[in-house]
């Protein structure tokens, strides 16, 4: 990228430490969009080439030349304002720097077709760094699962003890949590876009569907059925796979927040090096990684609504509902991804006391008189890991 | 329902038309929940007797007394207030008119197990009343992407005339938008909840997983892996699905409501006896219908956006998130419900003028200078014909 | 109204206890805005009378039959279906109540202003209600914070405890939150709507704009500058302050749930009969009102989320936008008139254990080594109680 | 900045064109929240020495080692992951710059009064830049209004002609939101914070509330009744102002959309070199800066919902609801930002085509049989200058 002596400063997550320098930061960065949208316009030159469309030399030059390097990430951003969308300035540079195969770049496409393919293109990248987060989590949580499986515990309802339960019970359930949302992510279907300006693909005659196809296999993406530009199940469908992980991570990273609270105590995260200070207070050890994974958990959602809401949009293209998903649906990708990187790291470190579980069970059972017992608290456990395993299959 | 003079009025869908006096409203009435909270309390009963943990006497008495006719919703909403959750005088009143089997009503279960699992009842009788509108939509969509299948019109991105594209090829994209939703909705389990206070099942000793598996016989939902009181992947799930439910449906209300201005005037809603309508200006034919699906598109996203970030809820039971999720869930339903019911009327009467298409599309071949033709477009067509053709079996 | 064998059961707020039995219910039912929009009819007329637009007699005939309890609400309801909105039924109806005065009823104006008229009525009683809580509210605020204005308590940050306070420096923030809160609901202007179907005041000639004076007069709501069908601030700033009291009172309620956490027990919400109670677990004692208070919390920002997105609607009335904003709104009322309430329950009754409050903090003294004092906790309180003692002026 | 060649690639905007190479977005950028943190913290040091609580060079010494330049907004993300918070690393860094003033640093702050005081001081510095382009677009509203007072054109409600206006009546409505909107945001206070770990002002015995003064003199932002860590208005006030000037500003694009699709040409945003191209279809002129404030104003809402929710937060720090706060407030002044300037933009070239508008009036006008006029439409434009001319003042 061109140094850009009058650009705007960085975002770097200064506001976002919950992803700041995590891996779904940097796959969502507005480098990595760019680079996507070039990927998908040297992949659509390729299929093109496979289907005769243009040149085989012309899509080897582009392909080239979509070396986001070569391109000034700010400098198409504010040229983006004129057309309202940054696709149209990326070609134009494309053009240029393709030299004599500058005429075949984004042939017969439309700007949607590249940025949407390359939200997909950025999404499946990030979601590959997320479900491996998600991944050293689930490990975690099935040993933490199953070396607490008979440890007792209160259980708590509004705030109060009511009953026992184990750790590993609850461990069992943020297990199934993180496990029915890595599922649910990780079947979210990614597809390639192609529709050309109307959607009918009219630039392709009777090779248009065979050019889906072909475009699919050069991005690695899935191939849709129909375009989708004004069909927005793709975006809605991975934005709330997102919010259930990431209500799967904050659950988690409530109780450990509240577990660690000074009167309860019954785990606390890791401590180390620049963990869990305060400015103000060395005394404190703070829950530092469950505040970040929480300040995720708690913006998602509100993400999501957005694009949710972008679905019911005009016509073959809106002015507005359609530009509205971008940022929010990276802010989804980035705080799920950084979530999911900061929840393997706080379980891969969460400390454990039995012995406050102990004590505060031994306060709850004077309280009813007789201890009922844990239930059917290690079945389920059983049940859960069987999952797991089942899973991991 | 006993009449109750000092009780609050009605919601009748007064700021609610796109439901009111849907069956999607009526499935999701307080009079319909509070049966299915009673319904739950009476599957319990049959399951512990099933197992012989309460007589099947008992569970006959129960199941009698079980009738929401001899409940007093509005008394319920109010003696609510002091538990936080209308289950706790649902069960006193229930207990009272079981008689001599009172003792053995809610028996180990909490009063999150039957609100949930009550909820999934209506949800899943909501369901069956938006798919079923929803196949009448879907229907009604094949038959335009058919009929109009080749059936030019222009199509518009950012509200200016692009290219051409077919009333057929929309019609194809509404079609898909809403397969895809209705398979997303039909697809979301439905499980009961039971895990008594502490989420251990504690009271059913080796029967507890038997006991799951009889009460989701009973009820005739799905049987959970765990309890999920603490994890609500089925509740954000559902609320998901419906939003891209309503999402689809808004698509399809947006693109009618632009077609029918007057300046545009390529399709029109039904007319008829009290449709459309002005109070001040007899000569206008408004989009009654369209309108009314768009509030509901318009609203359900926050809807969901509060039941998403509900999931990261404290311990084995939250002071609040679980409560904030009750009417925003039921909101979904009963929007979208309405929704589906009203786009499935509007496409029904769905009036199409391929005279005004034909004028308009001049206008812009002319600026054109010539006719690109519709592409792909009946291609795409067959595609999605075909896809729905496939999911009908 | 008249019964309605056939319509939909009641909303008794079953799914929403925190608002169950309240004033705010009541003043939002939709009775209550059935009547709101008969009475600004009956303004509007009573207004075009005192211009000599319309007989005196004809005004009075309006008035008279401008009785809530002639109409049936759920009918109206669903009639709303064909034209969008609820005025076009209601007005046909009121026509022929009105006999010889019908062609007088709804003289110029248009459904909106109506509507809109109607919203700003039921907003305004609800306020005085809401208002009136906040003010009982407020004075147990500010007997708590001079109370327990040197009472020392250990201060939480991120769940751990910090360094100390005392409870009526937590008392003192508090009681501002809900002092700026109402000063910003009681000073959202709440006007009357009136511009005819163009927002041009047609109708009016030459006393456009006396009429809407006169309009204001009747109403009792204030006289804006222009009509603002298209211009939604009175909506969304009323909103916005439903929302930021609220939260005010979310913050109380977040708070007492933590303090009377089983291993905390600084405060504990008053006991009573039908108060706190478990369905399963006698020996608990619920923070029920803190409870329902948070689920109105919860919920309340994503139904503003909907009514500020309305503003950027099409034209001099939208297809959708203006519709979605109802039912958000009167939830908005609703919920923060009920958590207002139920907040004054709450402060009214609050227990205080300034013993456990001594212990917990002795516990942090241990770990720090001394008692580093309240600070300015004791000025902050007396800054606090001077701006409320101002307030009251 | 020292380069960091590890760090995170920047985020231009290139998914956010509305502020791409705004004033908003450099206002807003991580360079300008650490500078802002940065001088609060000298800020506080000098105000520390005015009132002798540290030496006068101790306050010039952090003063001027507090130069963002000097600082790696990147490795402070990064490290900030430790805390939960940037302040944590940057009090370490300007410690260590300060040389032997070090130890005065941050002297009895805790890291929310620098991060929310720098938070202010941005959202005053962005606020300027908000309202300087307001007051553009107020200017040439006021011009669109006055020229076009009494140019006739068709009103439209649910997207069908209605009745007649004027575009004056239609731009004096787009004005007083403007103007309303503007009000609103310069009037919310914008305070300084400081109250210590436990918002006690420990550390300042009785000058505690002189040092709040002098602090807001040296910052030149608004002094609190009393620390707001706990009690959050400032920030909720903030954005809702933020959102309704995002949704005057999202009428006022919605309308120039609508008013410029193909089949209506009443308006027309400026051509010119870069402006409202398409990547494939040379032929279109598409309403960009009207979809690029769109995109805005759909996505202020949600940003809105997340820090109105975040107010209902534990305790005297919150473990993730005060940290959600962070991205959505810079969203909301940095989208409402990029909105306005270009709104000012549009406003400034927008074409108005009075042909158009007499055309498609007469269609109306044979419909309705004759024409009814404007009504007191130049009236109500009167008074829309009048307010603004007083606004002026």
């Amino acid at each position: 990228m061109p140094s850009d002596e009058h650009g705007p400063p960085p975002d770097a997550g200064l506001l976002s430490p919950v992803r700041a320098g995590t891996r779904a930061e940097a796959a969502t960065s507005d480098l990595a969009y760019l680079a996507a949208m070039l990927d998908a316009e040297a992949a659509l030159a390729r299929a093109q080439a496979r289907l005769g469309i243009i040149p085989a030399e012309a899509a080897e030059a582009i392909t080239a030349a979509a070396d986001v390097d070569r391109f000034d990430v700010a400098a198409i951003a504010r040229r983006a304002r004129g057309s309202g969308n940054p696709v149209v300035p990326l070609v134009a540079d494309l053009r240029e720097l393709a030299g004599a195969a500058g005429p075949h770049v984004h042939r017969g496409a439309t700007s949607q077709d590249i940025a949407d393919t390359g939200a997909m293109l950025v999404a499946a990248r990030t979601r590959r760094a997320v479900l491996a987060c998600l991944d050293r989590a689930l490990d975690a949580l099935a040993g933490l699962a199953a070396r607490y499986r008979d440890t007792p515990m209160a259980a708590r309802t509004l705030g109060r003890q009511a009953l026992p339960t184990t750790f590993g019970a609850k461990a069992a359930n943020w297990l199934m949590g993180c496990l029915e949302a890595r599922e649910g992510l990780a079947s979210v279907p990614l597809p390639v876009q192609l529709g050309g300006p109307a959607g009918t693909l009219d630039a392709f005659g009777d090779r248009a569907l065979d050019l889906v196809a072909a475009y699919a296999e050069e991005t690695g993406l899935a191939r849709p059925v129909l375009p989708w530009h004004t069909r927005r199940t793709p975006v809605a469908g991975l934005a709330a796979a997102l919010a259930v992980t990431a209500g799967a991570l904050g659950k988690i990273a409530t109780d450990v927040w509240l577990l660690s609270q000074s009167e309860v105590g019954e785990v606390a995260e890791a401590a180390g090096a620049g963990r869990g200070g305060s400015s103000s207070m060395p005394h404190k050890r703070n829950p530092a990684l469950s505040t970040l994974i929480r300040s995720a958990a708690l913006q998602v959602p509100a993400q999501v609504q957005v694009i949710l809401a972008a679905q019911a949009a005009p016509h073959e293209r809106p002015a507005g509902e359609w530009h509205a998903e971008w940022q929010p649906l990276r802010e989804c990708l980035r705080l799920t991804g950084g979530a999911a990187e900061t929840a393997a790291d706080l379980l891969d470190g969460l400390e454990v006391s039995t012995g406050r579980m102990r004590a505060d069970l031994d306060g709850l059972l004077d309280v009813l008189g007789g201890d009922p017992g844990p239930g059917a608290a290690a079945a389920l456990v059983g049940q859960a890991l069987d999952a797991y395993r089942r899973s991991r299959g």
